[in-house]
């Protein structure tokens, strides 16, 4: 990974280990500017399902929520980072943003809508991250019914 | 229209109503279960993001939010009313809790992904509705600036 990719990454999978430390879904993203090849973070974030019985505050969803109102030029000059694929929510978000570039920290424990995203021209990058995969399967194993429940299906116990 | 959809359309009208006089972006959205015929309005919510400063609470993505945390069944009983095309993300989040009807005051302001969701069979009905269509037609000529930053376009001066 590039460097701007690291710090990214890295600020993301911190969102994921603050969730898992405070009871949560330990999903994290980070929305980084990067211009001639410098990288600015400007939000990060993290699945809130569980801390605020939020149905819409997932990783990616958090980050930009905290990024707040910014024009449509600045998401044009972004990375979003995410420990885990984007699910179609996510995916969506970045679509209406037209962010053109997505890092995903692993798509072992679930794939979201990431062909989606190629096809309209997104960037998608997966970088296989172990950390990433490791905190989440501890997780699904630990809660499966609200990791299901995250992700709209329906869990048989 | 059928009765349930009289409901849930009102429901969200009134929401997008609301939004306009509190010089919000006038959209709104009712999440409604229909069971044996019989709807109950879950949650109703409409876009906040020049109340809240929100990147991610749109018409939809609010009343999902309002609806708190339900199970993948409850979703699956439902039907998201909108008054205007959902977007990339609202209609990710639509199929990301896999609700299977969308029925949409308009789309002549704005087409949204319906195309997408009609592509992974959610049921979409747009019923053309003249109070949706002048209520949004009104704001966007009043402040298209703040209707091209909802949608991630850059808006030419």
């Amino acid at each position: 990974m590039e460097s701007a990719d690291q710090l990214g990454m890295s600020v993301a999978l911190q969102e994921a280990q603050d969730g898992y430390k405070e009871g949560g879904i330990p999903i994290g993203a980070a929305l980084v500017r990067i211009r001639d090849g410098v990288p600015e973070v400007l939000a990060s974030g993290r699945n809130l399902r569980l801390q605020k019985s939020s149905a819409t505050l997932h990783g990616e969803t958090s980050a930009l929520e905290n990024a707040g109102r910014l024009s449509a030029e600045v998401y044009r000059e972004c990375t979003m980072y995410t420990t885990l694929s984007p699910c179609s929510m996510c995916s969506g978000a970045i679509l209406l943003y037209k962010i053109p570039r997505v890092v995903i920290g692993e798509n072992a424990n679930f794939k979201g809508d990431e062909e989606l995203l190629r096809s309209r021209g997104v960037d998608v990058l997966v970088v296989d991250d172990e950390a990433c995969k490791s905190l989440m399967a501890g997780f699904i194993e630990e809660k499966p019914q609200e990791w299901y429940e995250d992700i709209g299906e329906i869990h048989a116990h």
